[in-house]
């Protein structure tokens, strides 16, 4: 019951600066009034808040008078393209990749390099981001931007509100703290102080990157309640509910990859047996579709193997074909099973599996209809709607460097105030 | 952001009198100054909210003087065992049940009655069910109580935010609206106006009450992230996320009896193939057990062919035995997929389950902790606890009236204002 920040007059006027900046930055240039209106706030209760948002460089004013409404038109207001940007960078099982979005939501700086991170230790991982870190943070600089917050995405378990990898089987990484390899890397030139580092599974982020810019380029938005697969080495999955990610009491809820599907099947190095991975992760796909490991091994970098298969499957490759077709059946009962025990609205097939929908689809929908009880129960025909991510493998890197904005739209003077004149 | 009732005056006052209605009733008797500092408001700030919550009759002084502290003792608070009451209803396929809670959470009446309901009409269920509700606001009145709501267990999906049971296979009820049928059985005599409806889902409920009352008696309390599997004729999950309720979009989630256990294997009735019902349902168990549909016909009521198949399991009855170790092994399979989805920090079962855990529960831990990757992969032992409730078939009506008085707890003068004077 307890609002963020409590009751305190702090609290609300920490949540009422937030609401301008976040109904600005939605709705692009706007007005005053239509801020006050949207808000539920009095236009006079509205103005300090602006000019307080204005003086910390994170709103501008456009210059364009604001038409409509009553009295004296005003400059409409937006957010600053310069001022804070949130840093995203993924670290994947063979790239390294790093952006930047400023508060419009545009990405204003992006690197990436092949790296053979399989089995290659944290540190000299975190070497060649922290490479990636300082050129994108140089670049921005440029432009007027500083880092706001870092969010790196990993392909693995990572403890809730920690920076701990606590298992990334794919990197072969067991409780490796990032921070440490990371601290400083993002801090403003000349200051001491790094920008708050947040780590997080790849699929969490893949998933708020849906929700953030899944609704761009005229698509319809994805509901609040949405199950995100999406795979890369391994299957994982984000669960999204009323709008927020559920992340399960240690951090480690969307394990999809490791629901049993065939529970007599192969053993996973889970330590259980059928588990989703053994059917639809790559490693799998790639075996069943005929694919030897050297053929692979020649196609490394991120969605490599996984245009090799769409490749092969488009020139009718019979047995590509059978494999994904196959992958679909077994994501469609996993998928039956998480849509059975969380009713969302829809499923997001996002990650690399976004480029083999064509072939994966079918059998995961006819799959997911036939075993969705409600469905059949209340008598409804079709499943929940079953939608491929624009994104696609994009979505985590974007995922990232949203999420690292989140601190300033959350409370946006702590945030933003240089780090020479802390206020609290 | 926004908090219920947002920023207002109104909005924060109204918080502020559930906050110390909340301490009191969680606390037992307390001292004024003690539940200042519980909620972080000065003495002379709680003051006038307690007056008001005496006067409402939903405080009283319990005429102890309050120990420790500073300044003039007063008299200890403690919630008042008059006024409103929550009104918990329950509609088995072969059972009726009533019962009222005060607000000390204490149960003040209750009524059952068996009932053949498996595919009875709505109507003459709700005309049976309304003379057991009607005796019970008799019985309570006469103690000084009144409903204050009314919330009903239903083995079946219900709507989001409605009184509408969607589909109850076992009762053979599909989109059936239960409001007209009880509409004021439960108005306060020569009162008009009926007490507000809610209609749940029985292992929704059982999960409430597990919350609710899973910590009394000494017993630990649940964590607030918890998967409550409950059975009757149906298997049911409620899942608890940050002590909430996950609901679904349309309210359908929890439907673990549906999840694919082996997905070749026996049709469902849902139209789905190998569901964990197929395996572990109440027919399939007796079926497996070797009781013909005559002997289990022969023990009607709630708990009567659970307990007939623990008193054949006790004796050594190897093909009960065995048929519950398969249930066991089904239920783990499926709760493997649970936990690799949700990560919570334990499972409960509840309902009929409890009184089987002795033959159910090491088949379903082996598989569990088998199959819960995060587990194996990050190298502990054993996966999340596995608990038995206490409250076992007890816990959906103990729930439903629980969670009927939640009204008052969340807004206490809005909802116990009599009738006849409405203030807002």
């Amino acid at each position: 019951m307890t609002p963020p920040g409590g009751d305190t007059q702090h609290g609300i006027r920490r949540r009422n600066l937030a609401r301008v900046l976040r109904t600005v930055a939605a709705q692009g240039p706007v007005s005053r009034p239509a801020v006050a209106a949207r808000i539920g706030l009095t236009r006079a209760g509205v103005a300090p808040l602006v000019d307080e948002l204005l003086r910390a460089g994170l709103l501008v004013e456009t210059g364009r008078a604001a038409t409509g409404g009553r009295g004296r038109p005003g400059s409409e207001l937006a957010v600053s393209d310069r001022g804070p940007a949130g840093i995203g960078a993924e670290i994947g099982v063979d790239h390294l990749a790093v952006c930047a979005v400023d508060l419009r939501g545009r990405v204003r700086a992006r690197v990436a390099a092949d790296a053979a991170n399989r089995h290659r230790a944290p540190g000299p991982v975190l070497r060649q981001l922290s490479g990636l870190l300082a050129e994108v943070t140089a670049e921005i600089a440029a432009e007027g931007l500083r880092p706001a917050g870092l969010t790196v995405a990993v392909p693995g378990l990572v403890a809730r509100d920690a920076t701990t990898v606590v298992h990334a089987p794919n990197l072969g990484w067991r409780a490796a703290d990032l921070a440490p390899g990371l601290a400083g890397v993002t801090a403003p030139e000349g200051g001491s102080s790094a920008v708050p580092l947040t780590v997080e599974n790849e699929a969490n982020l893949g998933a708020l990157a849906e929700l953030r810019l899944g609704g761009e380029a005229g698509r319809p938005a994805p509901p609040p309640d949405f199950v995100h697969v999406s795979a890369e080495a391994g299957i994982g999955a984000a669960v999204v509910v009323d709008g927020q990610l559920l992340r399960g009491a240690r951090g480690f809820a969307g394990e999809l990859g490791h629901m049993p599907v065939y529970p007599d099947g192969p053993p996973c190095d889970c330590g259980g047996r059928g588990c989703l991975e053994q059917y639809a992760g790559e490693p799998a796909v790639l075996r069943a579709g005929g694919l030897t490991p050297e053929q692979a091994a020649a196609h490394p970098g991120p969605g490599a193997r996984i245009a090799l298969l769409a490749r092969r499957a488009a020139d009718g490759d019979t047995t590509v074909v059978r494999a994904l077709h196959e992958a679909g059946t077994a994501l469609g009962i996993a998928l039956a099973g998480a849509v059975n025990l969380l009713d969302p609205q829809a499923v997001v097939l996002g990650g690399a599996l976004a480029g083999l929908a064509p072939w994966v689809l079918p059998s995961l929908e006819r799959e997911l209809t036939l075993r969705t009880a409600v469905t059949a129960e209340s008598g409804r025909t079709g499943g929940p709607a079953v939608t491929v991510s624009r994104l696609g493998a994009d979505g985590p890197l974007l995922g990232a460097a949203h999420a690292a904005l989140q601190g300033v739209l959350d409370d946006p003077l702590h945030c933003c105030t240089p780090a020479h004149s802390p206020r609290n």
